[in-house]
């Protein structure tokens, strides 16, 4: 029997691609992680979320061990809701989805949206895992580039116009992280917000706007997409893994009702009554305002921790965007293939994400880094750095 | 802007069927559920689930709120392993893929297998969530009777034959629930677990089996299709939503390891680790055959109870099947539409499933529901059975 015979079209077409995740080396254990894009671990509120179980089953006993039933979920809606006016959103009824974190709300909306021939628009660099998500739909792509400004939306208005002139195929979507975007750490300026929202009406297409970090700004607050777009162009995809943390998987979308029902109908791992009534059980009991200036100074502290050694360590011809909030630093290191400087770093034990993954001509991605600032603690961060500097000297 | 412009084909085809879940009206607060295929209240953990947190949190600190990194979400891997033994099945590496609950496997398997031209074959009458799931994917089933001995693998082996002879498609998988069926409560003997096995292998297709029931046995423990398999023909779905907690969402497939690679290919709601590591730390703490064993003891004696019942306030004219485990009695009320008479029962405060929801085709399930025996307690089984005897002999 030849297993692969009964695979559909649709896996068949996937399994083409790598492996997804399969982009890093396993890395050793005393290996100071300025690759890895999680919360540091003394920011992770162990014991609030402890509590807020507690309460939760003391005062709901059962009822989020069934399938539904807890009125904690419908909370977690609400409180979702009042975070989104923060953020200058105004989300009605029907216009709302929890999901298992960012990366199945991304994998949904890519199934609404994606045909075997659709075209992408994405950003390069960009998110590998959304990348590789898309992959899974369709191999049409295209790739504009972003600068220290966010994407570059001149280039972008470019290309549409060539590919229009030329009756080529349209981009359905594009698919864009404006704020402290991953992996440059950059963000769109609200000119080009404003342009890339002209361009989506000229030119017909939707935006899939994912604002993972948008909330850790160190000064100054960026208006999501979705708070400018008039015309329900934009489907805004949030998550609480930066915010609170990764492994209680809470995400969601806000999008148009039509958008919402038709990404809730291929939702099969159901809800999460125990994961979502416990959020909503600890955001009940925590002052996120407060959570969120915590979060922001802190990190805010680390990333010049950083940037200083950055400066201090690393040869002058090393050079890197200064981000305004989130969790990286995108550095270049002209002439020096990244890739093959990772083994020499995990040898002396530092590890960073090789910039060629954020790429989809891994090519142009040969000189660039992505260093992470959010895990590792301050002295981490300043060793990891020096180790580093070793290293390119060295190579 | 229209919005359905930009879907994909696959949700257009999907959005043709009726919503997903539309399958009941409202019930009435005060209403006995004899619809509701959950656990029964007291019967879901719900301290010792709290302990489990609080020892997880107290053991691993912040890596069950991380991504990965919880050494428990290996450990619940080897728990089901452990578990599938007792079961009969030996799963090597790489032949068990976590899943969030049994919905999510069903679904990603159905990813991996079906096209739009896909032909699949399911039981008549079989559980309709499943039944959906495969819907969003293709439209050409067969639909093959079940009776109290389960699938009835004959005529099963006729159609196939019939197909074979005609130049017909043959279908990828058959989905069978061959113990303590959901909704007929019934289970296939051994003699058709044996035949559907060959029919697998003569006309080389695969089986979907789905055992969400299969340890809540009465009486007879009976081997999963799983564990006769010699092809590696049958992918197979566990849960531990019965016999621990919906809420959880803890569901599994085991296949061979070219199944397991394509569907965790799909899984984009990434790993539960909250979920997983908790799960596993309570799996830890209870002894799970204890728990099973009173389990099935309590089950088994509400459904005494329930067919006690049934003998006593249902008229002569009304027949069931004595189920040997699981949640549900499959009841046949002869000329009556039980879609119509489910209005009367719920103002009378009594729910049930009407049987036609159960069916490719409605029509061949107005004469038929299905009772839970799982959720309601003892004295709410006598009095929804009363109300339901008088409710039928009213109309």
């Amino acid at each position: 029997m030849k297993i692969e015979s009964f695979f559909s079209e649709s896996i068949k077409a996937a399994l083409k691609n790598d492996p997804p995740g399969e982009w890093m080396p396993s890395l050793p254990d005393d290996c100071i992680r300025l690759s890895s894009g999680y919360p540091a671990p003394h920011l992770v509120p162990v014991l609030q979320l402890e509590e807020a179980v507690v309460s939760l089953l003391k005062e709901e006993q059962d009822l989020p061990l069934h399938y539904l039933g807890s009125p904690k979920m419908a909370k977690l809606t609400e409180q979702i809701k009042e975070r989104s006016v923060e953020r200058g959103m105004r989300l009605s009824e029907g216009e709302l989805l929890i999901t298992s974190g960012a990366c199945q709300a991304i994998d949904l909306i890519a199934r609404i949206l994606i045909d075997d021939q659709t075209l992408v628009a994405i950003e390069s660099p960009t998110y590998m895992e959304a990348l590789e998500v898309f992959q899974n739909y369709t191999e049409h792509f295209i790739s504009i580039p972003v600068d220290e400004y966010g994407l570059q939306t001149e280039q972008l208005e470019k290309v549409l116009g060539e590919r229009k002139r030329k009756g080529l195929s349209l981009p359905r979507f594009l698919y864009t992280i404006p704020t402290f975007q991953n992996p440059t750490g950059t963000t769109m300026t609200k000119e080009r917000r404003k342009h890339v929202l002209e361009l989506a009406s000229k030119y017909n297409f939707l935006i899939l706007e994912d604002d993972a970090y948008g909330e850790l700004y160190f000064d100054e607050h960026s208006m999501p997409l979705k708070a400018m777009d008039k015309e329900s162009r934009v489907l805004y995809v949030g998550s609480l893994s930066k915010v609170v943390a990764p492994g209680m998987r809470i995400g969601w979308v806000a999008a148009a009702p039509e958008f919402i029902n038709a990404i809730a109908w291929f939702k099969k791992d159901l809800d999460h009554p125990f994961a979502q009534a416990t959020m909503a059980s600890y955001l009940d009991r925590i002052d996120l305002k407060d959570r969120l200036n915590m979060l922001r100074d802190t990190y805010q502290e680390k990333c010049n921790v950083l940037l200083s050694a950055l400066k201090q360590y690393l040869p002058k011809s090393v050079s890197w965007y200064v981000p305004n909030g989130g969790y990286f630093v995108w550095v270049k290191i002209a002439g020096v293939d990244t890739s093959q400087l990772l083994d020499h770093a995990l040898k002396e034990g530092v590890s960073y994400v090789p910039g060629k993954y954020f790429f989809l001509d891994q090519q142009e991605g040969t000189e660039y880094l992505r260093l992470s600032f959010s895990f590792a603690d301050e002295s981490e961060i300043v060793e990891g750095i020096q180790k580093l500097g070793k290293v390119i000297e060295r190579n």
